[in-house]
């Protein structure tokens, strides 16, 4: 009888997924066939297709990826002695991600793809609702340390910080002149305003 | 000889764009048919043919149609008295299309369809260019009146108040529960805090 290792199946399943994100980011989702996959994977259809039955659940895989490393990091941040720093930095690795064209045009393909799948949608809004929570607890912990407007309501204040994360993206998007890291300084100003930011 | 008026060439044009708008408002760009945009219209397929050879071509028609109306807009704003209070209606304006399924849905599918046609990614980044402009010009006349922080870069920011535009339509995509007319006092709080802005 078979026996399947289970660090060995994730062992696999993270090889495809990191093969299907190397074409995504130079085709597009829909510019990648499978077979372009398997070729970067180095292993034959019948193999990948024992991991992910088809292109779409390593889309899905992907993106359930990238929420489990926010919620990492999230996590990460909710122990930071500096709420207000923390958020600051958390904008700043956005901003490095933003500037790193694969990854910007992989979230940007996500976004697209929840227009049209709504399976897909449904995780996107749940990776954005778990961001969302995040940016949440540390300005509610910035504010009770005095260091942004408490007058401000954490929640709906989170809501903007994210719309500022997608801006930043939509911008690479839409803009073939805007450079991320080049636009940080006016992010952070902005930010700073917005929340009543004291001693950054 | 068959001889062709103008007027009532654009007519059918926007009565086709008209059903198109509806139709994509419906099932989105890539789950409307040509079939359904003829019946929509009230015309057969050859009828509309001869005014758009293709689907895609009413999305071009209609993402230029889009420019121009923003073009006409910020022509008015040209004139207007008060520029910061100008950009506050146009941020208002836009706050309603954004609440707006309709208006949202065929935004956000354009932008997605950007992602994968470069015809209609140039169209989006040139309307978006002048929109651009259109911001930085009252930012500029705003600063020289003494109305907004005049240290700010007018482009730099006009950029950023642009992402707050994109932002909050992704906002309308990714969260269930964002409603554009209830987050307006917050959009005009971050606006008016980022721009340093006074006696708005």
């Amino acid at each position: 009888m078979r026996t399947v290792d289970p660090a060995k199946h994730a062992a696999k399943r993270r090889q495809i997924m990191q093969a299907a994100a190397l074409c995504f980011a130079d085709k597009g989702f829909h510019g990648t066939r499978t077979a372009d996959i398997c070729a970067r994977a180095g292993m034959s259809p019948g193999n990948v297709f024992h991991y992910f039955p088809s292109k779409h659940a390593i889309i899905v895989a992907l993106i359930e990826q990238e929420g489990a490393d926010t919620a990492a990091y999230l996590a990460d941040l909710a122990d930071a002695e500096d709420p207000l720093a923390a958020l600051f930095d958390l904008i700043d690795a956005v901003v490095r991600l933003a500037a790193d064209p694969a990854y910007a045009g992989l979230t940007l393909d996500t976004a697209a793809e929840a227009r049209r799948d709504e399976g897909i949608g449904t995780l996107v809004a749940d990776n954005d609702r778990r961001l969302r929570a995040g940016i949440a607890d540390l300005l509610r912990r910035a504010a009770a340390a005095g260091r942004i407007d408490d007058a401000l309501d954490p929640d709906g204040a989170a809501t903007w910080v994210a719309a500022q994360i997608d801006g930043l993206f939509a911008r690479v998007a839409t803009d073939p002149d805007f450079a991320p890291l080049d636009q940080a300084p006016m992010l952070r100003l902005l930010l700073a305003r917005f929340l009543g930011a004291r001693d950054t």
